[in-house]
């Protein structure tokens, strides 16, 4: 696969330091590049630190910011930071409230983000992610993080900005969790700098349904079939684990994997936001991008959170980082 | 090729109407789609109207909002609107301060756009946008629109909001199209939703040198080497067509195509703020990111703005659209 790097080895520190001098208002890169970090900290505010292999961006980095997070700890591509990492971040921007962790559901993160945890001298708390609606044969498996993770550290960044202490933020995490699903399909698996090509080989009708960010598997195989049908099935997923949405008001996010278009993004939106409408669910408020990705994917996901009022409230807070900024 | 989309006729339609769904607080969907307008605009002001073929998202339709345009009209895919889309959407938000057309330097939108002007009522100027770096055997050829028609688009926006008329308008706009230059280079072709396959085949260690946003060839064919002998290439080749850059404030500006990863395009832009850097230039503005593309072709552009004064206080302007967002 062709690729703008120089060596591939270097490809996942060379953009992350790309990253920094492009937000030079944003962000500073932590010593040694373990790490990015918000350029100011606030005063007596739980510190948000997430992270996780490279490959996914603007996913974690790029969410470091006013409002969201503190720091993010970037591995090498589709591979965990090493705990050094994240106690580096730590000790960097901790300013004597606490850390909250926000660790996606897969065990090498866990692993390295619990290590780290341990051997910190401060408070620190953790929130793991799993919003993946889970589908076909792996239906007793274990949700993985997915898209619905930026819905998680933007209601936590804005609710730690506005004075939540740990220990709240961490239970008001698990209820976003809790409340978020995320169903994904791939038209094209992606092609990791390791290797020459895709992970996964398509053919010209097939689709994967119930992927995950590293070009695996989905949870099943597909045909190809007009968007609106495709839309339906992944609707009719997300019904199947939340239950019932009627009366329900959701965010609806329609995230690109990484080479779709934002036509078609946009045009999945519609369908989707159609689709739920139809089953009776309240869409208030909306969000469609390519935000959490899999390197150059063809895929989409599609995010639904059941909103209480404390977390539609902390949704609309500013934001102000180089990936999500809004009334800022 | 395998896209998110029901029938191909209907993408573009179907995906702005999804679009003007996803922002409702933003856009308001014209008689018919044929037009996105500003959900409200300004008494005073003069109307900033642009379009072009659709595949080129967020360009144009994500650009309207406070600060940038008043209206997009988009054709459909890789073709221009018609002149009776311009002219609807002129009659629109045209409130008696006359009306800007943003037209990128292709004969097809110029005739159209120029066709709506022709038969206005009303106080029409167009301002055309001719940004690309000529090189190799095209030297001597006719400047396309590329990824800076966005900084036209939002130094017009600005200033208009500022209260700038008609006239004064159209020679910023001139003077912006003049100090702004683009390269590009791809990868891979785009696959348009009309085709079966890329429009261009290239082998596996080729690239195209100077391309344009619809998949065609570039000005030559090159081969492919590391991002920093690449971002050198383009680099010289925007240098030999400016002249020097010694002591001159610029804006920096690298713009994924459509289908290349985050974390290739900060790649991009750290090597390019280093060479730009080398060469003597003050990088005073920056962005990246994927805002003028060419459907999914895997590629980049980096383009240099010349700042002036008047230029810089209009791009720090707030702006608060779908796809370009700060200081609101």
């Amino acid at each position: 696969m062709k690729k703008f790097v120089n060596r591939i080895d270097d490809a996942a520190a060379e953009g992350l330091a790309g990253f920094a001098a492009a937000y030079p208002d944003h962000v500073v890169l932590g010593e040694n590049a373990r790490f990015v970090r918000r350029r100011h900290t606030v005063p007596g505010k739980v510190a948000l630190i997430s992270g996780g292999g490279s490959g996914h961006e603007p996913l974690h980095a790029g969410f470091v910011g006013t409002g969201m997070l503190d720091a993010a700890c970037p591995g090498h591509i589709f591979t965990s930071p090493t705990p050094g990492q994240v106690e580096a971040a730590m000790g960097a921007v901790e300013v004597g409230a606490g850390c909250l962790l926000i660790v996606k559901n897969y065990a090498g993160d866990r692993l390295n983000f619990a290590m780290a945890a341990e051997a910190a001298d401060r408070a620190v708390q953790t929130v793991v992610v799993g919003d993946e609606v889970l589908v076909g044969s792996s239906a007793d498996g274990e949700r993985r993080g997915l898209a619905g993770t930026l819905v998680v550290e933007k209601i936590l960044g804005a609710s730690a900005e506005r004075g939540l202490d740990l220990k709240m933020l961490r239970e008001l995490g698990e209820r976003v969790v809790e409340r978020t699903r995320t169903i994904g399909v791939t038209l094209s698996s992606c092609s990791p700098h390791f290797v020459r090509g895709p992970t996964v080989e398509l053919g010209p009708e097939e689709i994967e349904f119930g992927v995950g960010i590293h070009g695996e598997l989905g949870r099943r195989r597909a045909s190809l079939r007009p968007a609106r049908a495709l839309v339906d099935d992944m609707v009719a997923a997300i019904i199947a684990d939340t239950g019932s949405l009627a009366g329900e008001e959701i965010l609806l996010f329609v995230n690109g994997l990484g080479a779709t278009p934002l036509m078609e993004l946009h045009l999945m939106f519609g369908l989707a936001e159609e689709a739920l409408s139809a089953a009776g669910a309240r869409i208030v408020r909306r969000l469609v991008g390519t935000y959490v990705t899999s390197l150059d994917t063809a895929g989409c996901s599609l995010t639904v959170t059941r909103l209480d009022a404390e977390m539609t409230a902390a949704w609309d807070e500013p934001v102000d980082t180089p990936a999500l900024r809004w009334g800022c």
